[in-house]
């Protein structure tokens, strides 16, 4: 990531981390357990790419701050959510994320599940608290479609089908345009529904989310092929042990890499079809380079 | 239950499964299993309380039913992934629900975890639905506040962990106020926003959801001490034999008795404090005579 990218990127991640703070709950409201479960995976080093499209993309569409805060932090407790119950045994069964050990190997299964339907469900009553004129309802429904069983949930679910079964190009685009992008285009549609932007703009900008998803889903599953466990901070080479309908086991890891360029130049497309509004001046092309190389 | 209140009951309960088969996803949207998973567990014979709850609350609030549906089908929802999740192999341990098998012991335990995150984010969705005069953003935060951390899961979380280790009366008022009594409050609170009721009316029928929810746990706990497992669709005796705290265990048989009189007293108390709106004239009176003495 360059300097600059990396400074905006990282001073948005600290306003979502100050507000995400003021969001947790804390005993004796909560059990002490859950408490300190839900905290340890939402402060357990993400690197925010959700909330920080959201504000980067109302930033763009001169709304304010106050406005999109709350959907962003929900974006991030769900995807928090749903790393909790993927590593869970009965799932992906993965000891380490983030390169600490799974939130099941700290607090127990019983306990890792329901951190994760806390956050989850915390998430609704945090975007459902943003101020009437950035369409609370609205976001929470763009949450909820982006999440659900006809997005990240339904992925997921056609991921674990599709294990050690094989299947070609469009079976993989069929999850990963479920397991990934439909949260990371929520995640732009948030940003411009509380900005309150046309619907032409939300759909531009949702166009641009679903490319920018599956060009992250295809270097992550490009990574888990090539990259160290220790840099990845999971297990690396997990999807092929596991027999995994990944993108490189269906077009070569090669093809995979073509098929993420492509991506990326569909991403860029979608960014330049904004360009009535302040979009593509921004450094959202830069981060789609970002995504596009990047090593971790 | 009454013939009339059966009745009564029983027309909601229709018009309720007539709007979540509308709701519920399909193939090819949504994976095929994960749909049927989802459709397994909704249509596994619940008694459909809390949407009954809403809705006879708003229609003694005078709220039109299209306000109120979205609400109570989303409630019916929260209910129904918070059993798929407790019967886990790492929660309770539950074989059977409602005379059936579980959702783990016929899809399998990762289906299972995903079918009930797809009807927690799902519920969110259909709630944001509702019309605007309904308060759609309320409505979701309502029922997030009853479901999260400080409320449903939060009381399952202090249910696992006070297993084994006893308690008083005080400890099974803090877990039976979030497992059971947050989300009936919630419910009979739904209504009354739906309805468009004041903020001193939603209160007062947030104290009756209250009391009602207290008693419905304690006459659970009383059950399962008491009835037969083919009466009651669930395995009887585990709570005992797991050495979970319950109130008769904290209480005897005998003060988890007195204990649920003097609750449908205070439920009965909370409905005759709202007689200046026309709940009182309901059958809400009739319902708390019905949980306290009911036999499964």
């Amino acid at each position: 990531m360059d300097r600059e990218l990396a400074e905006a990127t990282s001073a948005i991640a600290d306003v979502i981390d100050r507000a995400l703070e003021g969001y947790l709950p804390a005993a004796p409201e909560v059990p002490d357990r859950l408490a300190e479960a839900v905290s340890y995976s939402i402060f357990a080093g993400g690197k925010r790419i959700r909330p920080v499209l959201a504000v980067m993309i109302s930033d763009a569409l001169e709304g304010r701050r106050e406005n999109v805060i709350p959907g962003a932090c929900a974006l991030e407790m769900v995807h928090t959510y749903s790393l909790i119950h993927d590593d869970l045994p009965a799932m992906d069964d993965d000891d380490m994320r983030r390169g600490k050990p799974s939130s099941h190997k700290v607090f127990g299964e019983a306990m890792a599940i329901l951190a994760g339907d806390a956050l989850l469900t915390l998430a609704f009553e945090v975007a459902a608290s943003s101020p009437p004129e950035a369409r609370p309802a609205r976001i929470c429904a763009e949450i909820a479609g982006g999440a659900g069983p006809a997005g990240m949930v339904g992925g997921q679910a056609a991921d674990i089908a599709a294990d050690g079964a094989g299947g070609g190009l469009e079976d993989v685009r069929y999850i990963h345009s479920r397991k990934t992008a439909a949260l990371i285009r929520a995640s732009v549609r948030v940003g411009a529904i509380a900005a309150g932007a046309s619907e032409e703009t939300i759909a531009l900008v949702g166009d641009f989310g679903e490319k920018l998803g599956l060009l992250f889903q295809a270097t992550d599953d490009i990574l888990d092929e090539t990259a160290e466990t220790a840099r990845l901070g999971k297990t690396a080479g997990k999807d092929a042990a596991s027999g995994k309908l990944t993108l490189p086991a269906a077009v070569t890891l090669e093809g995979a890499r073509r098929e993420a360029r492509r991506l990326a130049g569909e991403a860029l497309g979608a960014l330049e079809a904004l360009e009535e509004v302040p979009v593509a001046n921004t450094m959202l092309p830069r981060l789609v380079d970002y995504v596009l190389n990047r090593s971790f």
